[in-house]
């Protein structure tokens, strides 16, 4: 099967990354998804962030690394995807998650949403949590994957 | 009995909508007071809001639509309600309403936040939502009233 | 208006109390329901509870106070009520509650369940906190009126 | 694929129904696993249960019903499963539902709880709220399949 | 200073032992308090859970096992902690722990509750889930000490 | 002990103050740090701030106030701190204290978040709904220190 896993990954953390090799692991394939969102301003362009997910994935066998804008339904049947991946911290926000789950549904019936409970010790961790840390000259190694440790710690030099 | 029912309504949703027919069976009247808050840019202006809301409310008997600055207990006061009417989505901000409710109740005994459970499958909806779906070309029509979806399409055409 | 106020009060507190006024002074007309449930071994009979009741609300005005067995909205049906009122505690099982307004809407479309949040400092105090401090020989004057204090004493003597 | 969908089913409600027919059309195979808990006294016999579960999925192709005893990933593995479905309410108990997730997967690396959120009108269902309302002679044909509610109803006469 | 740790440890797990060992290094005294609660049936005997604790703590410096009776904040005036001590697991009763709290500073101003949030990796773990797991031949030697897990598994064979 | 308690105190609010009082007695020192956080535009500078909280803990035994930059555990080791200390409210953004909590003890173990529960009458209180009520001209007496309330009033006439 092929899962489509889409979100900004502004940046990639460890998290991100233990989901997409047990979504590959679990359907086979997965697509990474990420969004280019005029409204927002990342801190990696879209490029970057791209340049990072394949880095990280390049030894994991199923996974194919694009970007899109508009709704993740449509984007997800241009791909042929059978359902879309999300991971559920203890600590991430439930009930946003929940919410975009259901508008999704009744956006495009054939598409559901799949969660995947994120390993315990990855349920703290977020890419504003990583940021901050890194903003302040704090030890992100354990949090994300050393290509994006590095390009971090220039962007915060 | 007459409700406050305060809000941004930027803009108006199905939710709102169903929890302004309940209001309005249930208590009898209900002020629909559209919040002016200097410090946010809204999508839609004033005036389109209550435009807005008094074409999806003009059959709904006992609606009052109209527009307000400061505090909601002062102007509860001055429309002579006789209690402040919020929903209670599933997925809503249950802290932040309860916050809210108490903060006004030690502005002024006088004024209760009463809550209405917000029907199930409105329990996704909220307006951000609307206008995320709506920014990427989605279907809002089971989301919204007739017009505001017209007005929203146009807006991100 | 007039409200049905169900529970099993197995015993009363100074939280249910508080909302038996604030109803009162809102809607006029509070019917106290205590709920007569066959599947559970109270510590209070029906009989000690209502009297509690009665006790500690014979100077409120509007408070009617009795028993029921069954669905909540067929009592609320044969007792004219117009709505039935529930507290939200910060500290309550608010999924619980919005469950069981959910179900009873489902039941009768006309019975709304109308929630008012409990007050700041009574958001930690339900019956069965104040039976275990009770249990152990703790101060519990400042949970429960005065009778209701006595015969919990009385009880775990 | 083949997903083992566990749980105590007492009894069947139309919001687990939902659940095997999504999980159907999503993974192929879907093998309901009726848990025989000896610590607990269920409403419906373990037999009961499983008829009731074949009456109200003989029309979905790819479901298989039967029951197990002992742990969740082990007889995943023994019915030749790939994963673990689990329905996520708005109104369910999250945290619950995460701690048996991450449990199972410390028990079993290979078995993965994947999760789908329930259709937002069914989300205050539940087997506790069914056995109230029934037990309390109230209309159940919107909650629970026909057989299901023809056999509560006489078990509650 | 001298800390309380109170519960029921039925059993002890490595979540609680985690705990413990941050208490000692935190406030140099930890008094765990096996409370012994003639309303409930413990799994294990109180002695058993003492000789639990003292096996698995006894490299721990600073640390003194013991059972009480009554309320938590008598028999921390009787020990002359400084303050109680619980643990705050993402997957914890958030709002039973806090209403523990308010109820014991009701009851005695002078004991704080303080909280430390358990390992990320423990967050998933609780008594009750380690005997479901044992109670179906479950792996638990990664969830409770060596003691506990030979004689759970005895308890269960 | 001496406990670093951190935050942006935009303003200080009497939860604050309740907290720092409550720490003040338990451990003996409190270092109130507030952040200087250059992402941020806050209602207050860091001089007025730091002046606020001088004034409303002159009369507190065991306090010191400065401003930092840069990681909370970083600066807790350069102020010889023992803890971090936090309030939780029960209306708090409890996962989000959680996250950093966690983040912290990787970045620094020997740093232990502590959690003392906010008193049950501040938990609706937080600086943001104290500047809301101010800018609408409301009453905010009950909510910060007096000379908070003065600058308040001054900055929204």
């Amino acid at each position: 099967m092929k899962a489509l896993y889409p979100g900004s990954f502004d940046p990639l953390t460890l998290g991100h990354l233990d989901l997409i090799k047990r979504g590959c692991s679990l359907f086979g394939e997965v697509v990474i998804a990420v969004l280019e969102n005029p409204t927002k301003s990342p801190t990696f362009s879209l490029e970057s962030r791209i340049a990072q997910i394949k880095d990280a994935t390049k030894e994991i066998r199923g996974v194919e690394v694009c970007s899109f804008k508009g709704l993740t339904v449509e984007f997800a049947k241009r791909k042929n995807a059978d359902l879309i991946l999300r991971g559920l911290r203890a600590m991430s926000d439930f009930e946003y998650e929940l919410q975009i789950a259901h508008t999704n549904r009744t956006l495009n019936q054939n598409y559901e949403t799949v969660f995947l409970a994120t390993e315990a010790h990855f349920s703290f961790l977020s890419s504003s949590v990583v940021k901050e840390v890194a903003a302040f000259g704090g030890e992100i190694n354990h949090m994300v994957p050393e290509r994006v440790a590095t390009e971090l710690q220039q962007k915060f030099k």
